[in-house]
């Protein structure tokens, strides 16, 4: 799997076809890897950037469900180490000042790009969601409210939107507890269908960390706990960033 | 699993949380289920509704890539049987004159629902795919052209939004073969990133129905079959539409 990983980014080299793009190999080196602490992850990753929108806040779609749990853990934010995850328009947003594994900076001003999760500008249409960590625990909490433009069966949540906002809960639990970058692979069983303007909640956990390997899980159920809606799981590959003062 | 399809019918039917909707219990006769031949559900739920928008149709954000192999399939549904499947805003416009295990009706006209995978409504965007149907050897080919609304790893599409895909045309094929209709589990395995704006050929198998439930795989690479993306597996549970006389 780890081999896989560095593969992933060497047969990019090779074949990938993104007109104009220049795949380095990735900027890798196991010896100096993972020596950042969580708690320098979460400030450099977490920093609430004035010039980028920040998603992660309330708006006027925000039913009183989704409000009233998002203040119960933003006063956590203020007493026991929560953490509310800034969420812009792009990953881009987050890692400047760093070098990916694959080098793709001359493809960076050319189009709107935008995370998958938050691709859908209309308040309260698409993805609406909070992600909250807790870095001493290693574990992440996600608000979640799906709207009209997540449907799969009439009236339901597509299993597929589910299951990439729990891939990206993963990813920022998985960096944020440990430069955790890559998912390698994702397990999700449905067990009920979410109604579209409900509110479910993702609880994420780091289940162990081993062999440059990150193992995450997830239940995601009604806010009342009586109603489980999904479970997954998902390994992530280690991937240490390095900093690159040229792009600053 | 199949207890807990019918299951999620019966919870949603106590706890669901959508304001207005009156969740009924599933209508589901096992003596009468998957009567329906492959040709009588192609013939139903492939007809190209003149009022309603098909996606699956070229439009100026599709590649050479996508364009050539596109005609080339094309051509197969004149010969070989392969059928184009028409792709609508909403599943709602598939299944017409269909009753849902979950009664429904009373949010149909509120909102502007979309089908996840259309949710974005600009061309070469976020989502540009066809699939085709090919009924006898129960396969799909999906087409998948990514924008930059897709991204994960700047450059690279998101994880989720593949998996949410590839979940999508499970889903269309699992129905086409035989009434699979809910998604019980899905498990992915990523090996490359997809560079966006590049072309990805999703290969669906169903590989065996058995107890109610159909078993479906997918192999994601590039047009060369030089490099595989992903490979990802799912469980449908089969679940037979009555006609609904009252709707149409």
């Amino acid at each position: 799997m780890l081999r896989r990983g560095f593969q992933a980014a060497v047969i990019l080299g090779h074949h990938g076809t993104l007109p104009g793009a220049t795949h380095l190999l990735p900027r890798f080196n196991p010896a100096s890897a993972f020596g950042s602490s969580t708690e320098s992850l979460v400030s450099r990753f977490c920093q609430e950037m004035t010039k980028s929108k920040n998603y992660a806040l309330p708006n006027a779609s925000w039913g009183p469900d989704m409000l009233s749990l998002y203040h119960e853990f933003l006063e956590k934010t203020k007493t026991n180490g929560w953490v509310r995850v800034p969420s812009f328009r792009s990953n881009r947003d987050h890692i400047q000042g760093f070098k990916l594994p694959l080098d793709l900076s001359a493809n960076s001003d050319k189009s709107d790009w935008r995370l998958f999760t938050r691709c859908i500008e209309r308040e309260g249409q698409g993805y609406e969601y909070v992600i909250f960590f807790q870095p001493s625990e290693k574990k992440s909490i996600c608000l979640f409210q799906p709207g009209p433009y997540l449907e799969g069966v009439p009236g339901f949540v597509h299993g597929g939107s589910l299951a990439a906002l729990i891939d990206e809960t993963f990813s920022k639990t998985a960096y944020l507890s440990g430069e955790g970058l890559l998912t390698v692979n994702f397990n999700i069983r449905f067990k009920n269908l979410i109604p579209l303007g409900s509110l479910a909640v993702l609880n994420v956990n780091v289940e162990k960390i081993e062999d440059q390997k990150m193992y995450l899980s997830c239940v995601t159920q009604s806010r009342d706990q009586q109603t489980v809606y999904a479970k997954a799981s998902g390994t992530f590959l280690q991937m240490h960033l390095e900093e690159d003062s040229s792009r600053q």
